[in-house]
């Protein structure tokens, strides 16, 4: 069987990176270029020891392949991208480019005007587990904030059921790798290491995909969002607690927890990547995996939600969601090159 | 000038080591006494070489001493307290036996009786910020958790103006060394390494004190809590994020904000071991000391208020708390032997 | 094709996890017994939810299977797999008890007779770069030990060219995981993060191994070795650091270290899990994965020799390796189910 | 009584905010300028918040002080320690400008010429347990290297006991804080966090140090020392394993361990801060700390001599030391100032 031809945009980056892990093991496809500004014309297993069988030279401008990735920085994702789309080429946008669907919003949170408005239309917000049909028929597949995969995906079932009420806290902590391969004083080992500090009180850029998202799942567009994201001394990993009030007849006691855990694994009971947990998950039980896991139940007493997530941020938070939706878009099985299981201990 | 003998019963525990640590450099007292069963008879010394000069040796029972602290476990606690307390000995209690001024309220989160539930009257929670000058006159003080202290020196400013409406989310993330010295798979390097992960959601025995001395603040009892706890890989440090509604007719925008960060500066203007910080802290900047940072701020978007507070859960969480106790309990000055600036980085 | 159904004794522990983890996602055989004691009659997956699709219930006794592993602790292994062999099982033993080739050897190092010497003769030890085309025929392979793997493939190719003279020094920097999943005082979190120190100072056990295997390698048995293991808090990895004088008329310069650099690339040069590297490797680079990263270089100012090389203790170190030679004995190509890259970072 | 006014010359880095934390703390001197150029204008506790109290701004120049610290790299710091000689000033520089004595080897290793190499000679290498005498009277005292002070007090006992034969091998763990406060993705987060690994394999320069101190310690000059230095994701903490021969008739049994410990006691025994001990040391007990712990035993199935050492690199492998070196140079007792215990756990 032909495989098909994968580029990657960027490749020097973490998510880029993790692509090119993925890629290079995938089945069914073929890594055969990859660009990238710093390393041009090194070898890609040369500057990355750990892609050891991998004869790909980075360079400055991408071949001739079936299907791209972008994993450039947000702001600079969306110029090269258009020329593709142009091509004819499928692409997913790991970056934030393409992700929020009101030009108005991103030039908002991003402080510049949308390059390619137009576009964003036929743009699908890559999270299979709600757009699963629109993204198999994509040619832009914005691939979802890291934070904000685990986010959705933590209060989905219970949004779409109506089951809470006007506000939701979300209270992320984050491995230091989400914050990129980039230098800065806040990613230093010393600064980091021994450390836990929240950040970006002023409004995360993930806020608005999470505002977005929840607010199709529901009727009136009321919820009220508080985000906080913090750093904690991890490389890969992202746990998201969400407290949210429960609305109607609810029973809030242990028969409510089980009920309300009923409703979670009925709606992720034919996904592959997402598993209802019966106990607080632990990052440490995704890491180098596509699975995010999911703990909901409820403060008895005070009648509150409470949902757990987890996921692996460079995977099922970024690299590992590109190529499921791939494989949507290119009409592969679904889980191909994404079964690892995780990493423990 | 004579100095005070002090003991420390079970000193082989991380808080009773911590205790032993700042006792031995504190200038106007001498620890004279250690107790503790998996080592007694050794050297002090040879067991904790960071105790590098110190010649005492491990003890059953402690000798004759001025002052003593109770690093026992919770429920053993009480039992060894109570003859020191009629030999006429003042106290501090690290563990959570008198912490609870309901005795029923101690049995329904400790599942036994309390055994001496008439001395809970006078007993006084020993956070100084809130009752420095009952602390001064106690026989018994009990030294309140790490979580707690946290928590309530995060929201007491909010709560004594009657801020804040109907609810508070409070999101704790802690070091391990919180756990203990006692061995247990989620204490487990390789566990915990590279791992987040919540736990005792169906109720931490933290969340008790929290509210005990929350309501004592406001006049009326309505605040529902939710507090849940996580544990990340750090030996020291807690940091705690609040969320809450604001209430009544503060501004929710940047003037609002500052509006806040007012309240709790001339809240905590004379306080030594509280500081109102100007960006969202850190704990490695807490290491070591006795320092509690709080950040209030308002998320504009929404209105809600959230702080940010931060301690080593072993200093101004336990020991360092306990010998800020002892200063008032002894007439020494407050702050002697707990004036340490933070190991950074 | 009909897959060889594999079976794990003590599947409880990190090597026996490592292993189950491994053979899940093994595309030529099916993992269809676990035994072990603490969880028996437990889920796999409940246990350990890494683990996500397995069905497995943990039993007590071994089912009826193709090929087993042991990953009981030394000293138990030999007694449980003795009637695997009568029972014509092909077995890889992860403990101990069959590495030693002499019986006196085993019993001064391991405190007690060996149980069936008998069997020591007809016994392989299982490092597939010096013993593989008895591997592919032995029925019991003894999987060496993590740092005997380091160590061994370390200094290998300078042995077998008799470059070496009378010493080696093998200073070896090991994670965490290596101490296994039993409870200790120095594998507890809050006393190893932030903290390295040296161990088996009186003598580890995996001295004899690497006494045993470099000197089958040499004509003469003259060489002294030190070898001082020392625990970092990381989780899996291990880098050996070995030092050693040149002799003979091996340059010392630069041209001299491209000289060895040489020797071991094709000493190497069909393994498909060895790697020499072209700069001093990294843990990082072989998290996850089965490869040896190893560096040779000549420290010119002194003439002697340096060799570092990396693993990952749970995967080359243990289970990834045993895996490796369960493929040999099985006569599946060696590299089947191994091939996963490193998680890096 | 007055107390000296004390400068440092760029605070902003990890030495010389470790140089601001214990200056702060010391009782007989005050801290009274700092300079640094990317903070400058800056209030230094705005910058750094474990400050907690200090109102100092930083400044682009030195103000008039009674004594000062260069914490400037080194290539510079000759030159602006150089007017302050000029002056009158007594200095230390913890950068390594002055530590070699032969301006040809400072040309060599640092590929410059030696801008003042006739200061060279009245400059004192500021190890207090070798050179205290001098250190008192010395105008100009060299902070050593970090690695060089763990290394240098490890084998100084059998140096001068001319004890060790004719080769050194000495291997170093080192916390990341080393590395300083600039970034480089060697000190990144998600690069060092579970990592380790060798560097400076072609020579580092910290070793020129070691060969120069040792040597001065014994007659013949013919010790041939290999250093190699590994990083692991520690933040403070330096463990030195070193390997070396024992000529002469020294028994190596453990009889003769007892004699080598024995040596090493008693050329310690009035050192406030070096301490012998009766097992493998751990960096954790040395961490905020000046103490350098000291573990010599022998290999008895070698004969070879092997001796750890450990310190607190940010604080006896720099600011620390500089500070006992500075009491001795204004007339103060040793240990003002340094008596902090390690924070343990």
């Amino acid at each position: 069987m032909k495989k098909f031809k994968i580029g990657i945009i960027n490749v020097t980056g973490y998510a880029g990176l993790e692509l090119a892990r993925l890629l290079i093991q995938h089945p069914q496809v073929e890594l055969t270029s990859v660009t990238g500004r710093s390393a041009a014309g090194k070898k890609l297993n040369a500057v990355f020891p750990h892609l050891a069988d991998s004869n790909l030279i980075i360079e400055t401008e991408l071949d001739d392949v079936d299907f791209a990735f972008s994993a450039m920085p947000h702001m600079e994702s969306a110029t090269v991208i258009l020329p593709l789309l142009e091509k004819g080429l499928k692409v997913v946008d790991i970056s934030a480019d393409f992700r929020l669907k009101d030009a108005i919003e991103y030039s908002k949170w991003y402080n510049r005007t949308h390059p390619s408005p137009q576009i964003l239309k036929q743009t699908v917000y890559g999270l299979p587990e709600l757009h699963r049909y629109q993204i198999v028929d994509a040619r832009l597949v914005a691939n979802p904030g890291c934070y904000s995969t685990s986010a959705i995906l933590a209060l989905a079932p219970v949004m779409v059921k109506g089951l809470i009420g006007n506000y939701a806290i979300i209270d992320s902590k984050s491995g230091v790798s989400g914050a990129g391969r980039t230098l800065s004083l806040k990613t230093h080992f010393a600064e980091v290491n021994e450390d836990v500090a929240a950040y970006a009180l002023e409004g995360h850029r993930h806020l608005p995909e999470i505002i977005q998202e929840l607010n199709l799942l529901k009727s009136e567009k009321s919820l009220s969002i508080t985000f906080v994201p913090h750093l904690i001394p991890i490389t890969r990993g992202i746990l998201t607690t969400c407290y949210a009030p429960l609305i109607g007849r609810t029973a809030t006691d242990k028969k409510g927890a089980a009920m309300i855990k009923q409703i979670y694994s009925d709606f992720y009971k034919d996904e592959p990547f997402v598993k209802v947990t019966s106990s607080p998950p632990h990052t440490k039980h995704t890491l180098g995996s596509n699975l995010c896991l999911v703990y909901p139940t409820i403060d008895t007493r005070t009648g509150r939600l409470i949902v757990i997530s987890c996921i692996d941020n460079l995977f099922k938070g970024a690299a590992g969601q590109a190529i499921q939706n791939m494989n949507l878009m290119l009409g592969l099985p679904e889980t191909t090159g994404l079964e690892a299981l995780a990493v423990y201990p």
